[in-house]
């Protein structure tokens, strides 16, 4: 499948070998610069940039639908109480299929309709994640503040306490550069769902399942684990010798991708916000990730892999950790940033109103007779 | 996607031309002539018929993993009592969710864990669907017999009463037919989640979202409200008269296929099962099915359209109907007959070990400049 066209979109365009990103035209370059997580959730799901009073009207509606709902709440107590063994993303997902229920018209899938649950979706997402990022610490969770926006109301709604300027603009930008890319694994599984005609909840929990896949949305949180274990830029090389000799094709976390052939542009941005947090709370993150970008690049050189480069998981996570983000809960930061992406491109299949059914070759046994049980 | 070979699979074959289905090799007629639910789902798991103590220590697994669980029951009685208007889909997909919390090891995919994974499925699945239909109304639930087989506990749970031996063979062989059928859109959905090696709960939650489409495992529930709208077989042809008088265009629910071309084998099977238990129970549902077949397919000759054949859900509906099953429950009784195949296949794509990260065309705006806010 990895060669095959599966279908078309308007929403974002990957362009692999510039290492160029558009959300509806716009490059995320300009997008990180200029916009907010908030206007470029109205950019992916209308299509277009909003004026003034449309991103006044969008904000209010994202603020009405902030709060943790008391069945949520009560939801996440019970998990932390008899199901600690789950992880963040399973939990997500349950909370989410839970949300679900309470939804009027969930199985309207008109246009305007799949906005109203686009955005509820998109506001309770962090809501949800802060919650249960403080409840399976035993903190009781945090209200949103009605007077600050997406990514400031996520972190306050983890920390309790009211974030930088600089926090709050790093993590918006992080959101703006993991909200769509294309057909991704958990993209094409929320598609696939959508052609079906089933509700626009039951497509996002799909994808929350696809994005928990190591081979998909968990890979930062390998990224953060390795500089956990090397906790200090100078024993870099120390740690890639030892793990070559381990292993002579290990795999570093957080370089390559499937797509792009040159830099991926999310990582080239993300690269100075990692820095400013990490300097800023005196943490060692990014200094770690930087020695190790410079050292893996040698040694792809040396394999003769020029190409290869670090990829949007490599900055993210020492970024998500300097913001106070526990590892186990990096790919709900890609799911709660991924939702705008997801919905819009569920409002494309929608649109197309045909299943997904393709074909597959039959690999299997010819027709063979049935063997009664007494003579097996 | 319909013209695209997605992939390639060794659990089922669906020769549309020939009318006819294989598992493993097996052709279904042979298999529900014979065989047994328990005996299909080892044989979808494990690649082979089971030799009678396989058998036997599948049968005692599923049934050591058939007891509903008190926190399950807790949710769905908190279902009940709060969420009244979700759909009984959306209640499985999140108790599914729900379970897969309590499950240890839920990320190991090696194929032992998968089989062992797969029968707590297989088995939860029926249990949760019986209790939350008592439940909803009101009933508390009935925990499964060890004496008693899938099907026959099935029937138990949903009504405490032992079921007549036609009943438990008649749903034991829908469940059969049911148990597998190619790369339709929920098992491409589960496939695509696996292949980002995500856990099989994710995996049958995402299929279960897919099921739940109107276009896919909703057909069902379709037939029946027509059959209870016609109410008697002598107003099937003023019916008709009526519908058509409405929409020239009107199409007949359960009639059509998009793989086969010829007369779909389990509606064959399924026919006279429920001429049988419709008859036992004196219900009308069957008189009235065949009484619409009978006009549809002259309507179709008049039409020019001879190929068209009922479907697998023309005469599943009369069947669950007189077994006592709510019709709003019909899609519930697809997901969990399809458990089997939906796990056979995601241990193929377990296997295959390699994401779908297809591609896709961009019809978007080409590159845009970023325009201000206060200049929108």
């Amino acid at each position: 499948m990895t060669n095959t066209v599966a279908g078309s979109t308007q929403v974002s365009f990957v362009d692999g070998q510039a290492g160029e990103l558009l959300y509806r035209g716009y490059s995320i370059k300009e997008l990180a610069k200029y916009s907010s997580f908030d206007e470029v959730s109205y950019l992916l799901l209308c299509g277009k940039l909003p004026s003034q009073d449309e991103l006044y009207d969008w904000k209010t509606l994202l603020a009405a639908t902030r709060k943790l709902e008391p069945e949520s709440e009560r939801l996440l107590w019970n998990i932390k109480l008899f199901h600690e063994p789950a992880t963040p993303m399973d939990v997500l997902r349950t909370a989410l299929s839970d949300l679900a229920l309470r939804q009027m018209n969930i199985d309207n899938t008109s246009q305007l309709s799949l906005i109203a649950h686009g955005i509820t979706l998109i506001s309770q997402h962090p809501t949800l994640v802060a919650a249960y990022h403080r409840i399976h610490r035993n903190q009781p969770p945090v209200g949103p503040l009605p007077e600050i926006g997406h990514a400031a109301n996520f972190l306050w709604m983890l920390t309790g306490t009211v974030p930088s300027d600089e926090e709050v603009r790093a993590l918006d930008i992080a959101l703006i550069l993991h909200a769509d890319h294309g057909y991704n694994a958990s993209t094409f599984t929320a598609r696939v769902c959508a052609s079906t005609g089933s509700d626009i909840f039951s497509c996002i929990c799909a994808a929350i399942g696809a994005l928990k896949g190591p081979r998909h949305g968990g890979a930062n949180v390998n990224v953060f684990r390795m500089l956990q274990e090397i906790r200090d830029p100078k024993k870099v090389e120390g740690y890639f010798s030892s793990q070559l000799e381990q292993n002579p094709k290990w795999r570093i976390p957080g370089f390559g991708h499937r797509i792009y052939k040159t830099k991926d542009p999310r990582a080239q941005i993300l690269k100075p916000l990692a820095k400013e947090i990490c300097h800023q709370k005196r943490l060692p993150w990014f200094d770690i990730a930087l020695e190790v970008e410079k050292q893996a690049l040698t040694l792809f050189r040396k394999r003769g892999k020029e190409d290869l480069q670090c990829n949007v998981d490599f900055y993210s996570a020492p970024l998500f950790g300097a913001l106070g983000i526990d590892p186990d809960f990096f790919p709900c930061m890609f799911a709660l940033a991924r939702t705008p992406g997801l919905v819009a491109q569920c409002m494309e299949e929608y649109e197309n109103g045909r299943i997904i059914r393709p074909l597959n070759v039959y690999t299997g046994s010819p027709l063979r007779s049935y063997v009664q049980l007494k003579d097996r």
